[in-house]
């Protein structure tokens, strides 16, 4: 048993992670946009880190809610995303993701997606662990914290009337 | 110009579509467990290939209805998708996708989830083209089908309050 | 020392499996076309998940029969293998693939090459251990059987006069 | 039309080509072993090259005579393939490749397998051209023209049987 | 003809990149630690990511100055990478790249090393193209330009050695 | 505690090693030339692999000199590099590497660069660790050690002033 008041607070800053990468020839379908799953894997993977870096232990993805792909990502644009916790449960977290994609050449950025994953910390035996609590320092970050508590109460009910 | 009413309508079968990949060193992360975005990224390829076969026309990912993740999957299981068109609009198809882990030595097969991409197939151009109708043969297509409409109903309100 | 009586026997369906692969733009040569190589290494990996699966235990490549590549295939296609253990002997299986290409644009399907596998059940310490027998249920299952057994004594001639 | 007495004949030793590729986690089975996927793969590789090298145009894979593992690949190990044009016919070759394995840290050497691929160089409408005779410059390479034609004879009686 | 006059000018900042990506095993040679190699290869992505959005055309890498690795690196680690164009010539930019690995669990951030790449801008028919000056707008920004220009003069002169 | 003199020494040709990769879409940047970073990582590959079998130890990447690129590398080259030990100090070694591209179809070879990197061995600790004295049999290889220690001295001079 972990002795829950042990656990120190941490702040949102503290976890939130940045990532970048070049769309390249192999992340492309036969004409040439990128596949909607490179994004995706992206995106897990910068919540993987993020959650990871909150928690202290090694997470898994438990959801991931609706993702919305609103224009074609094109080979050679540099993908990047931007991910921190919006809200900690017990064990799980929201992460929030921001997607954008910029052209090298002429430097425009479009905003591609926002996405929220939900990952779970893990102990040694791949069972539930707590987290540390999220200290929230902004108003942005107690409105992310609520939105996500929000989405939170939508999936369990989702779940109980599954 | 298309003359719409030339496209051949197809059936659901005809367009069904079954991948399995093994899970390997690679997919997992530093706990030796698969990264969700394995999965998603493995999802998005069959929806891409069983919506550009009904389409006849390569496609691409608009989104992604929410994925919960039910068990762990770890290296050296068989992860098999299978994917059909649910639903049909005038360029905008709903591809639904089960996926199932096996494990090679017990061979336990495990439902790790089912989830939802809509795809839009595209015209030379990238523009959006109409995509063949959808023949529904049995009492569990055109349940799907229904199901498929609903889903698309509560995207377009989702969009239009955004 | 295993009682040997006691591993059950088990039918072909019970370890019959599928995969399927899109072909990317990192799967071929500079002109645009498959890598032999690429559909080789699919070959090996479904002939690895069909043998484990029929023997419970992880399997090594021994051998692989002469593979004739009878038509080029292009990125884009969508690569299916249908595989089932033909013959067994005490550690040793014989493992039948059928590799199909399918045009997702034009639907049509191309029998690509038939190829046979030769696989070895492994023990924790890497040695050869016994495999469960084969319930023939089908004359086609019996025919293969038969055929997968000719191959084998052609195998271990060639072997013995090399 | 190629006006064929023009095409200059090339020496065994101008397209006789090495790889060497070290055995990376990825390459592994659950088991820790190397799938025999990653050798053939390799060998397609070094045959595509040393018979484009000879041909002077781009090749594919026509076809793989049987292939034995004698002994497993670890992880680690430094795999070399040595390849050679053993017979050329109109527009086909035959290239033999001998793989070893090397441990790094004993600096023990295996020899894994000796294989055999034919392949067929293509025009830029990928249909087959002719390609240049071969100078045979010692015994050595005489008697694998021998075998190679022998082989290719063995290839031609089973298609007409088949 | 470029009318040089014609190209504006850019800070700095307009090209700062930054890229991070987790180490995953197959980053790892058989002990476990990150290849070298794996860190120069992001260093170039991110030299060519952060030059290109500079010269707002696409960059090759002309030279890398001496890597020094101070500590080894481990699966799991995020390593993150910050570039900046440092120093501009005519078709020539120096790209600094700052590199650190962090531990997600324990939160610790290591400063793995610095490097420097030497990217050359190329037009459509892969010539040296004019790239924009640099505007300095900080006492850093200033030094490094200094230092940039120093380490180019010193590569010039090995050069005229060699 | 090893006893020193027990360690056998090794000959320059002993380690010697060849490795050669085809370069694939997958290593093009949206120009269709190949990434320095390609190179780079081969490099780094073939250092590991030639000092580990020098030093019957695996062995870490320490530094890497500086790297010209002289002229660009295409999609479907075959890049062959040479290495071997040039200098050994205590514990590192210094691993000089000569690098080529062919044109498979042209056949002409261009000499890509050459590059220097020192390699450190690790015992089971991840300790560095002795490693055997180098045999010189040739003046070339005499040359090639005077060359390396003179490296070596620049960079702990170097050191010693950052």
């Amino acid at each position: 048993m972990t002795d829950h008041t042990q656990i120190k607070a941490k702040k949102v800053s503290d976890s939130a992670t940045e990532m970048a990468q070049l769309m390249m020839p192999e992340d492309a379908n036969p004409k040439g946009l990128v596949h909607g799953g490179v994004i995706l894997s992206l995106a897990d993977k910068i919540a993987y880190a993020c959650s990871s870096k909150h928690a202290g232990h090694y997470c898994v993805t438990a959801s991931v809610d609706r993702v919305d792909f609103k224009s074609p990502i094109r080979i050679g644009q540099l993908v990047t995303l931007k991910a921190s916790v919006n809200y900690v449960g017990h064990s799980s977290m929201e992460v929030g993701i921001k997607i954008t994609a910029q052209d090298l050449i002429t430097g425009e950025i479009t905003h591609t997606n926002t996405c929220f994953f939900t990952m779970v910390a893990l102990d040694e035996n791949n069972k539930p662990i707590e987290v540390p609590r999220l200290i929230l320092e902004t108003e942005e970050e107690k409105r992310r914290f609520k939105k996500g508590e929000e989405r939170r109460d939508i999936r369990l009910k989702a779940r109980a009337c599954a």
